[in-house]
């Protein structure tokens, strides 16, 4: 006797859902039972959203934050303060930033990290753009690197600060250390190394 | 200056996905990150997929696993055994038992535990029809009570038993004690009493 099975239409909405980041085969099939046992007004505003955002948001042909054909928030706002670009991974890097008010400038956002094993080159990123952003600007810019700090952060820094050395630009990172809240006995030491080497005077 | 946001139709999509079960605030931005980066045939593909479960999967009426309006493979099985029925919690708890081959009976889904907490009452179960198929069967049936060992599995558990006691059934319970592969050091306290009175002569 062969074991009993999910309708075909099943497995493949799991299969669809396994595609997605972070989600398992477990959680996949949670949420396929939960669609199912839900009204369908849900599963229908899913697929209203999806198809919407799916058909009008691109990533914005100067910074690469998320955009609509006409309009993007960051490009567009004229109180933003040209003479910072913030350099960073990924478009959703942008909110943490924004939500702590810190920064008032513009943004850059690469559309990933240097990583040579998963095989993303230079040109996979937004780096070209960048370089023509900085060349066209009417005064130096400072290009602030908040990149994360793994191997491959490192490496995406290390290789855009060399590109940038002898470009019309000042050139900052954002500092690595201890975060607050934190004591010393929980950060790992190469933070602490961070920490030390990174340490101002009072 | 108000700190840049996505657009709305980013925000709508995140909100829904942040309803699934199991996807947090995190998890529903990276998401929507990785839809919107990549081709619109996987989004196409997923939309698809989602219509056609939600219109053609429905709860089978006699055991509440996946069926179409016309076919559940669990009860259209002839050569399943009609005198043991497995009761679980949810339509993919059918899965795992049907994997590990030792269950060649029929199932009845309940489609949830007891859990007054969350508003979940007799009334919200399969449990009436589960009685029906009880007292229509030709001979008498076992009754396999294969629900979750938390306390609201214990208590759907007990409700079950209760209701079944004086019925043309067998009543059996799966056992709880130490998982395969697990030592004593590694166990829980109620579980390595469960254990205990579980025990069997050897």
């Amino acid at each position: 006797m062969k074991p009993a099975d999910f309708p075909e239409e099943v497995h493949r909405l799991i299969g669809q859902l396994k595609e997605l980041p972070g989600i398992g085969p477990r959680s996949a099939e949670r949420i396929c039972l939960w669609l199912l046992q839900n009204p369908h007004a849900y599963t229908e505003a899913l697929v209203d959203s999806l198809t919407v955002a799916k058909s009008r948001i691109i990533a914005c042909p100067v910074c690469g934050f998320f955009a609509t054909a006409t309009h993007c928030v960051l490009c567009d706002d004229p109180k933003r303060d040209d003479s910072q670009i913030c350099v960073v991974e990924q478009a959703t890097d942008v909110m943490p930033l924004e939500r702590s008010g810190v920064f008032r400038g513009r943004y850059h956002c690469l559309g990933g990290k240097l990583s040579p094993l998963d095989g993303v080159e230079p040109d996979d990123l937004r780096i070209h753009g960048l370089l023509k952003r900085i060349d066209q600007a009417k005064e130096p810019v400072e290009v602030i690197l908040a990149l994360g700090s793994d191997v491959e952060g490192e490496a995406t820094a290390n290789y855009l600060a060399d590109l940038l050395r002898h470009r019309q630009c000042t050139i900052s990172r954002i500092a690595q250390g201890l975060p607050v809240g934190g004591g010393l006995g929980q950060a790992d030491p190469l933070t602490l190394m961070r920490a030390m080497q990174g340490r101002r005077s009072w």
